[in-house]
């Protein structure tokens, strides 16, 4: 017996949502309608439409710096301040951390001495001690718990609700045109892979990082991986075409970045492809919603070397003061509305 | 105006489509329907049905081993006869690789000495001459090659047309029911990810394996990346739930291998998993269609430790005799006919 009643839902279901497809509703509705989003639109369709242009869908691998590109940089990466507030929590619990001199410093607010010397040793130390020697279950749940509680100190908000609009539209119009979006940022991988899913709709397997290699244990009889500082990889400047070689394998087709961190990895993805290729770097102008460090480049986020090259690379540079409409996502259903920053037309 | 013609072709086509699923046609023939079989499809009807056993699609990630689970691995490993054939077609044009001892221990088929040693030194001085040293896509146009040219030496066909066709029927229904498939071997990641899609339908970047770290050139002003030997991660044993770790980011649900060096990979699938999961080991008994060396272990493939924590873990144990009525994919059009490894009912 035929269950028509079942057979024909979905047609019910499609009558209801196909219409706003067929309106053409704006994929991009958080950008103004300036030469980014144009450029954007335009390689899209070129890539997605039958002709000299078209890209398999296979073929079509989006990669994101994260950092500076998705959600800010400051005062300081994100990570950075999970690691300062994850000391700060620890320390009274734990004596021999809390005698750690460099743990002092960071309690004494005395950023200087964690800065000291070309490699920053004193905050790669405060790293260390707060992404080794656990399991990555241990991991996830003290990141997710920080995600949970912590505010930006300038926005007042959950990290996690920081992110730009433009950018959330931007991932999901390339994957509603077949596209793969990934994260390939200096951020650390397993940091990332905690929310991305639920806050960009890329999966932990999408995320590619800076990382270390873990440690496989058995612990009363339960299988554990403890993460440790073992081979060490730096997923920014030349090592982001080296990690997307590593953990993706093909070359992409478009990559967007904020920084002379992604000068390399738009270099790969642009010059040479053999498929048409898009190359976008958003530039911090906008004092205002977000913050402006175009004009003076700071330790994170420098953006010069990149910013030279954009023009005889073909690159699309964003302006954010002038390109988005919107800064960040709209707060979730239940936050305060006074942290909602306002728009800009 | 509403184009009802279009809106209605989906059903036009869902009619045509939905009886074969009705019919419940057989996702797995050439399984035997054994307990393997029935095992494999209780699982999948568990965690993709609304109830208790229920894991949501994201989190449904398989991974399986390559190297005697979905092709054979021996006389040797296939990725060593790519090794040994590349060798030999260089050495005649390259005076000072043919003037290497251990390249010319190979010419002369002397074995033992490429072996000797506990880390078989001579056999991974052969892998680093032919795995490193040139750009990425270098390395990628001469395995191509390789595969269009190469037969295998007791079956006499390419050697991807080897693959088994009880697990690619595997991976389609897995695909078929949400699962994200994944190849996680002891076998090179940038060897299999040329040409694993076009195989077995899986992406470079679902493919993890042992590697290298590349280097990032501009030459002539365009990027490569030159494969190196630094930072070797061997993606084996322990290694497998490493490499899932720092590649894939969670935990998969289901395993599939066939020897020891899948054993680590098993238990951090199946030990204390959250949700349910799934462990099988292909066992090779099968000396008329294919080896039979489950008796008589050899280097590669060794099955010991692992087969005997099966039953504790409640792995399912795959005899290729007893179970597959099938061992080799079809030949494809236009392949001789009589290289067809006969069916054994």
């Amino acid at each position: 017996m035929t269950d028509w009643k079942r057979l024909l839902a979905p047609l019910t279901l499609m009558l209801f949502a196909m219409p706003v497809a067929a309106r053409g509703a704006d994929p991009l509705p958080s950008w103004h309608d300036t030469g980014p989003k144009q450029a954007i639109m335009a390689y899209v369709g070129k890539v997605t439409a039958k002709g000299p242009g078209y890209v398999a869908p296979a073929e079509r691998i989006a990669v994101f710096d994260n950092d500076g590109t998705l959600w800010p940089e400051n005062p300081v990466p994100f990570q950075a301040a999970y690691a300062f507030d994850e000391i700060r929590r620890r320390a009274p619990a734990e004596p021999a951390l809390a005698a750690d001199p460099m743990v002092q410093a960071l309690l004494a607010g005395d950023m200087a001495t964690l800065l000291a010397g070309k490699h920053h040793d004193g905050l790669l130390h405060i790293m260390a001690l707060t992404h080794a020697g656990m399991t990555s279950d241990e991991f996830n749940a003290a990141v997710s718990a920080w995600m949970n509680t912590a505010r930006h100190p300038k926005f007042d908000r959950p990290y996690d609700q920081l992110t730009y609009q433009p950018m959330q539209e931007l991932l999901r119009y390339l994957r509603a045109n077949g596209f793969k979006t990934f994260i390939v940022s200096g951020g650390g991988a397993d940091f990332m892979r905690v929310w991305s899913e639920r806050v960009y709709g890329i999966p932990p397997e999408q995320v590619v990082g800076s990382s270390t290699r873990s440690r496989f244990e058995m612990r009363d009889g339960r299988p554990v991986l403890v993460k440790t500082m073992d081979a060490v990889f730096v997923d920014d400047k030349d090592g982001k075409p080296v990690g997307i070689q590593q953990f993706i394998g093909r070359r992409p087709i478009a990559a967007f970045g904020n920084s002379d961190g992604d000068k390399a990895m738009l270099e790969y993805v642009t010059i040479g492809n053999p498929h048409p290729s898009f190359g976008m770097i958003v530039r911090h102008t906008d004092a205002a919603r977000e913050y402006q460090y175009d004009v003076n480049p700071k330790s994170s986020g420098t953006l010069v070397d990149a910013l030279k090259e954009a023009p005889a690379r073909g690159w699309t540079v964003v302006d954010m003061a002038a390109d988005w409409r919107t800064v960040f996502a709209d707060t979730v259903p239940g936050e305060k509305a006074d942290v909602r920053v306002t728009e800009r037309q």
